[in-house]
């Protein structure tokens, strides 16, 4: 089978003037498309993480500057400068934490600034939103290719998280990298890792494969020691939230231990990563600031208990895998390899 | 604190004349104690998963015999001899994998046959079962003790599913090292993995440690990497459900990969088990057979999804670590240490 990626579903796209996302809060349950034709409900798509993943929020939000604009019909250009300041703060504020948010509608809110009348100012606003849909498209459609060339004849593809379609306005990054297999007529198929305590790989990365009709297999967390002995595993493939200038990557808790298992089965261990990802303003990972979430988290499951109520936990939402531990990392100018201090550098044109 | 183990809850024992159980399928949100006065009670509570962990259920099985005799109230040896047969058949069948149950009850059944009277007959039951409860009470002890002492210095353990109180008659087998270390004043904290997908280190583990005024933290399975990396471990200790001639040893899915992770950091992994556990007829690890577990259970929690109803699932229940990975094995009979095909030899006797 050759897959169509522009045959599935997008998590979040521009159709008849409004945006229409997946609601991701629905799945694995049902695949709801909801359209957000008001600011208010573009902020409460974000807020309830109806839309999830940095790229998939910039996009949104940056759409959302559009819905604003026509929400608002403003009767002049100083009405349209000021609607757009406004909805720039308030779509940007939706998630404090999300810098893509924030760096996205502001980069539509300063290119859209500059027209002279509110429907240039708007078109301007949708010509960006767009570009930048387009931009992320495009890194994941190279970040795809450039995985997919390096990979060639390793089909049973371990990962961890979700980093799919649902992350992205693309195809994602290391699930981009299953897609493009797919795409090109190779055979592929995906053993995807629970991922506790909130279960992207069991909810969604299992829903988007399938629904693409990628042979998909959920194991749990810490089977992947046996599922690599057991020769189920060709090659880790998974995302990040931020590399540092000597390669060290933080992503989803449990990353690191699926990087020293494909050490110790000698199973390559790759991280797909967009440009944007990078962070050479640290050192090593052991600057990372680590995100410890919750404890209601781990202690119930949608309003059923899987723990005692009052349990103490460690909930740490990342781990930092060592440099070491990295076989390649795939991005959309090529592949880095070790030593990564240096490849990363040249990547960032900072050598 | 120095921890009084007599005065902790035991999951099974003998109370005026009737089995008193923990409920486990209430845990962690209630402790109900449960009496079983009948046979049908002591299969529907093995049946149910009431009670659970194969010395456990083997205690109960056992006492079970005494609760059908005194159900049956025969009138003479014939009739006792007759009741003993048919209850051993019905309460060994409660769970058909469960060997230990059968063991169990047969060794009662033994014993008991031999008495001339029913009077006697009941009492030499009650006086095997009391005894069999007593040996795994003793075991759980040594083992603990032993353990004890190979881990002088060492006081954050990290452990994987339920080895302890709930488990056993007695205190358990990697769990009994840390309660031993609590009732000799030492100080001790346990890191507490969750055990997907039934999650006993979650459910079962952080109650029975918590119950008992031991400091416990529930971590992710997937978090061991991390857990190690940030010093919050100094030791792992595991159970076993088969250790085999060379050492390798079956365990709750996620114990390969902890041990992977231990010798990534440095830290030392031990298994803790008793003689029982022990199967030297298989030579290595690669001719244990693995069970694979329904997908229901990773699909669902409690009537809530966590996965696509339909997702294909790879759920073994055991994965087995080879014995490379292990530091040394802590029984009833000492510290067994590398290479284990010998010292397993020269425990087991056949040296």
């Amino acid at each position: 089978m050759v897959l169509d990626l522009d045959a599935l579903t997008p998590s979040v796209a521009w159709v008849d003037d409004k945006i229409e996302i997946i609601d991701q809060t629905r799945l694995p349950e049902r695949l709801d498309i909801v359209e957000l034709s008001s600011v208010d409900a573009v902020v409460d798509a974000i807020y309830r993480l109806a839309v999830r993943g940095a790229p998939a929020i910039g996009a949104c939000g940056a759409l959302g500057v559009v819905v604003g604009l026509d929400e608002r019909c403003p009767r002049d250009t100083i009405e349209a400068r000021a609607a757009l300041a406004d909805l720039v703060e308030i779509i940007g504020s939706a998630r404090p934490t999300a810098v893509n948010l924030r760096w996205s509608v502001e980069r539509v809110g300063n290119a859209a600034a500059g027209g002279s009348t509110p429907s240039e100012i708007r078109s301007r606003a949708l010509a960006e939103a767009l570009m930048l849909i387009d931009e992320d498209r495009v890194a994941c459609e190279r970040i795809g290719e450039a995985g997919r060339r390096e990979l060639t004849g390793l089909s049973n593809i371990m990962t961890h998280c979700n980093t799919g379609r649902l992350t992205t306005a693309g195809w994602g990054t290391a699930l981009g990298v299953v897609y493009a297999k797919a795409a090109a007529g190779e055979p592929v198929s995906v053993m995807a890792s629970e991922t506790r305590p909130l279960l992207q790989g069991a909810r969604l990365t299992v829903w988007e494969l399938d629904d693409a009709g990628i042979e998909v297999t959920l194991m749990p967390d810490s089977s992947s020691a046996a599922a690599m002995a057991a020769g189920k595993v060709d090659a880790v493939i998974v995302g990040a939230d931020r590399i540092v200038a000597n390669g060290d990557t933080a992503n989803k808790i449990g990353t690191f231990t699926h990087a020293v298992n494909a050490r110790y089965a000698g199973i390559p261990f790759y991280v797909a990563a967009s440009a944007a990802t990078f962070d050479p303003s640290i050192a090593t990972g052991d600057d990372i600031p680590i995100e410890l979430r919750p404890s209601l988290e781990m202690t119930q499951w949608r309003g059923r208990q899987t723990a005692p109520e009052n349990a103490a936990t460690w909930n740490p939402a990342f781990d930092v895998t060592p440099a070491e531990l990295i076989t390649a990392i795939i991005t959309e100018a090529g592949i880095l390899r070790p030593p990564f201090d240096q490849s990363i550098r040249s990547m960032l044109g900072s050598d």
